[in-house]
């Protein structure tokens, strides 16, 4: 019987419980799932920040510390952590995130918020607010998603299914079906140039931290949209908001920011061309989640590679 | 060289005439294209409302009318009509339709709205307003188009591509891959039945007139949307309202009105669940579109079958 010890943020215990006891089960991995146990009987650790384990020194048993989220930047730092990461790759994530890309992608490239707020009695059918007339069809806005790892390769494809021409870029070269893919430094200047719209699913890494900055963002076709599902720190908040200024950028969509949630004061919450959202894009569940977890485990105990292993050197 | 009478409104001769001219001439298609000429001597003519014919009994030698836009209804009735008319087909306006329901079928989806109007510094992670938490996947949102022609298919096919289950209804059998394909009353009924959402594609016959009625929007979902990009008479207005009122209908976003533009004044404008649109779903372009219309002329002068012919018992 193996001893997994849930040490992620309390308050997903109710959640998760049920879930991941019938999904060991499936599995067919004899396992004791609790909250409390003896550091040194511990088989294998359930985490995510907030939760009851910093220091990971008396798990010297543990096989595997399992992220119960797709971002890892909160522990993957831990000089105490000398047992394989797993990061989180929910399915039902991949779809919630896809989804809200190629909503608010349609939002911008439809322009349909004008609409949205103006329901005045006024008829905007040539409306001066709307640059594009005739309107630009999806062929004809070039759009950048930046990190091509689950989350950026599913947003890329949907929207490529649309009918935009989808460019990605990844730190090292990976090639995606349908989408001109583009890595390394100099990739990055070459996928922003001319883009307009981009799309930042990078993992926070100390080399991510502001991709789009004033340098990147003058790249952009001007008035292109920014679209932030991935992480607050992948964006220069105030060279986003210059670019903003200066129309560089013609609107910005927000959901993840440095600072969580984000202060109502903000220049964010106040900026007519900004659209925050509450870190909403992409939402794991306990159902598809547990499943990942409870596999990982018996490949584990099964000697098989563990599914989604953080490489700690690069981050993710 | 043909004549071929350019009747549709004189608003639209600048933006046509070039695209026009050019088509018919790649065409190898030797024409002149005016807006003036005896009637005997027209060999074809281009047609919009409003244009400058409402008599078609002198044109004794036109081959065929040849109409701007996909929707005929107010054409096909004319008594002095005897000449075959043929509907627009453009695939820029089928794409520009297929764009604008899939970014407010996802628009409804997500719910986005509630942040669009809500950037005030209140970080609704989770919100009330929103009845699905944890969030419905695509996957989980059964949805139904209403018409299987261009329009209705191809909007039908790029929902079913996102996810969605996807029931098309048409008035007579079809076929469409990935889509559940009912017809005829009975199917009505049953395509409706626990929809989450419905899109309003159907030609404005007399039979299509208030499709969507107190009867048929009762069999949706409660809390489903309503999308109408098609034309104002398939929906009973008044039963929308009050399936609005009852949260049977959670919120329509309408396009198209039996008046246009809509009055100021008018119930939706001013209905917190209700955004109109001044009817942008799907835009004509005279460059694709003059390539439709040149080709029905080359192929009429070739003793073709003309494209996109309109049956004028059934009304499209």
């Amino acid at each position: 019987m193996l001893t997994v010890l849930f040490a992620a943020d309390p308050v997903f215990w109710d959640d998760y419980r049920p879930h991941l006891e019938s999904a060991l089960a499936a599995e067919g991995v004899g396992a004791h799932l609790t909250r409390q146990a003896d550091p040194a009987t511990v088989d294998y650790i359930v985490f995510s920040p907030g939760g009851t384990v910093r220091d990971f020194t008396p798990y010297v048993r543990a096989r595997a510390v399992l992220n119960l989220w797709a971002g890892v930047e909160r522990i993957v730092g831990n000089p105490t952590l000398t047992q394989p990461l797993c990061r989180m790759v929910d399915p039902a994530m991949t779809q919630t995130m896809t989804e809200w890309v190629v909503g608010h992608a349609m939002r911008h490239h439809l322009g349909s918020d004008v609409h949205v707020l103006g329901q005045d009695g006024l008829w905007r059918a040539d409306n001066p607010d709307f640059p594009d007339v005739p309107r630009r069809l999806a062929s004809e806005r070039p759009l950048t998603v930046l990190g091509l790892g689950e989350l950026g390769t599913a947003s890329a494809r949907a929207l490529a299914g649309l009918g935009f021409p989808v460019t990605g870029w990844s730190r090292t070269p990976r090639e995606v079906p349908g989408i001109r893919c583009m890595s390394g430094p100099e990739g990055l200047i070459r996928a922003l140039t001319g883009a307009h719209g981009v799309i930042t699913l990078l993992p926070n890494t100390p080399g991510t931290e502001n991709t789009l900055n004033a340098a990147t963002l003058a790249l952009l076709a001007p008035g292109a949209f920014v679209i932030n599902p991935g992480r607050g720190v992948l964006i220069d908040d105030a060279a986003l908001l210059a670019a903003l200024e200066q129309g560089q950028v013609g609107h910005a969509t927000l959901d993840v920011f440095r600072e969580e949630p984000l202060p109502p004061g903000h220049a964010f919450w106040h900026h007519p061309r900004v659209t925050v959202t509450p870190h909403i894009a992409a939402i794991s569940r306990p159902v598809t989640a547990s499943r990942v977890i409870a596999e990982n485990i018996r490949r584990g105990e099964a000697g098989l590679p563990l599914l989604h292993l953080v490489d700690r050197a690069r981050g993710y």
